[in-house]
């Protein structure tokens, strides 16, 4: 499934009630669902990690949507062509960069 | 693109960093990036909105990736038939369901 066909599936669920709740209530539920995922990451079950990954993954994408952002493009954007620092596959950043780069 | 492709992309970029990491390392920096997602949502730039985003989603297919978790699959498996409670397009779950649904 790409990222786009998946933020059309969550927009055809959910988009009429995510929009009347905005993007503050909207943010709110994505961190909710956040820190269920810290819990399920933590505990280690793989249905419930599975789940709570699919969550997090929605309530990103009805912001995206809400914002009149394509996930999938903004996703190739930045990674397509690699590290979008040092652009090679794999990342050769260096470890103490001090800012922007993955440590 | 699909989800499983992004989730490969950021593997071959960053899995040996990301899983040197850690979960932990990789969930902070996960946070870190939603927090730089709510100023960005906040002060509505669309490019830097879309750099944002993008990043969410690449620290969420990390952590997916170091669990061995398909994202691809866990939405697909969750969202494919509509809102898992109420199982509809729109979903038509009641607004003030005491848990579980999207209020």
């Amino acid at each position: 499934m790409t990222i786009e066909r998946f933020q059309r599936l969550i927009r055809d669920i959910y988009f009429k009630k995510d929009s009347r709740r905005g993007i503050d209530g909207t943010f709110r539920w994505f961190c909710e669902e956040t820190g269920e995922l810290a819990r399920a990451l933590r505990k280690g079950d793989k249905a419930q990690m599975e789940e709570e990954f699919a969550d997090v993954l929605a309530w990103l994408a009805s912001l995206a949507e809400q914002k009149g952002i394509s996930l999938e493009h903004a996703a190739e954007t930045k990674y397509a062509k690699g590290c979008p620092k040092c652009l090679k596959t794999p990342c050769s950043c260096e470890e103490r960069l001090p800012t922007g780069c993955r440590k």
